[in-house]
């Protein structure tokens, strides 16, 4: 199964609803499993960083295959993969806000948010997976 | 007045709408009066090179305020502009498919389509464009 | 069908053949139909500026889902497309040697050969090419 | 004596029939002495972070004509090179997988491994170069 616009405007669609809810503008953004863009939306007032790490995020969960979330103990000094935040041209994200995009235990993609505090865009990348897994 | 994301998505769809008539996927994105993205859409098989193409082009009508169709022209060889297409980070895109977005006459951003000829292109974002004049 | 590693090398052996059958050292990348390496060789003495083209090849005719060639003539200074060559991060290569690789019908990557003439690279590519459909 | 294109196919394979054996898919590259790329290939299921991270470690292992590890505790936060993981364009990787490659003393290109764990990607790296003294 491939993800298509219409499956990426839904996800970032729950995303952005649960954005407006907790009050904080966010940049959402789905990318396909070749880790190439599929949807963009920033939110009106989101921050202008957002719109690289929103994308570096979904980049990053497609292309190490897990939520960034996961990179960040590993990625932290002292740690075996300390550093790897500048690899791959710096679009490495090491703290959470993209999450990969499974069907039937098949990667198709990653949805990477930004905005509000990790756990903020944590909860709206959830929340757009959480769409697309009612779909 | 700002173009918002509501806005953008407007122009986005009617663009597509007229992708979809002529038969060719596109991908089309929508950047601010400061050229930063508002959002970005690319329909099921559009051609990848399209989304670097198509934000580009939206930056390129408001980093020079003008059409891209318009530099043409002037960045031919033996033009004044020659050489352009390589500037400011070969950000610039010399060929149509790019349109500033004004209010009474006040630019508040820019549309980028990118898939399929330089007509047809052009065709999508002014597709873009009357969707958001009639609003 | 996805393109695999096994199904790279054997593309990337006979376009090797080729380049050693008509005493041109030439490198040779094979990517995926999300335009990622699956594997590149660079064959002795082949040129250093080849290893950047030849991945910019395969990349191009994914990216543009057409042969390198075809973008050479609307490329050319006074046609539609003249400034293309430095669009999507100057990855857009727009002379002959990158070829999309079709399965029944479905685009499942890119090959893309540098190292001599246009026609020459073209050649191996082709030879790569002929060589999956063997499989 | 020069690194070529079947020396660095055999550690290569070398590598990844390491991989294999432990079940997780890697990307290796070998470069050359002149840092430059030799041949690269993508195991199917490798990661796609590890196609820029496996040729950077290579870099780096010639670039600083050391094993990537040995860079690891001198680029942490109080130590004397830290900070050293964002130099030379961010290709310096500071985690080990990347090792020199030596003939009789002299460095004659480097193997860079990306895929598991830092462990995981050493021991591939090192059946690589056991390849290679091998031969």
């Amino acid at each position: 199964m491939k993800l298509n616009l219409d499956s990426a405007i839904t996800m970032i669609q729950a995303a952005e609803e649960k954005a407006s809810a907790i009050g904080v503008p966010m940049v959402v953004t789905v990318v396909d499993a070749g880790a190439n863009m599929v949807a963009q939306h920033r939110m009106d007032g989101a921050l202008l960083a957002s719109i690289d790490i929103s994308k570096n995020k979904a980049y990053t969960a497609v292309a190490t295959q897990m939520p960034t979330s996961d990179l960040a103990a590993a990625g932290q000094p002292g740690q075996p993969l300390f550093g790897i935040h500048s690899c791959d041209h710096s679009r490495l994200v090491i703290f959470g806000g993209g999450f990969p995009i499974r069907h039937e235990g098949e990667l198709i993609g990653g949805i990477g948010v930004s905005g509000g505090s990790v756990e903020q865009d944590m909860a709206c990348g959830q929340a757009g997976l959480a769409a697309f897994n009612l779909q």
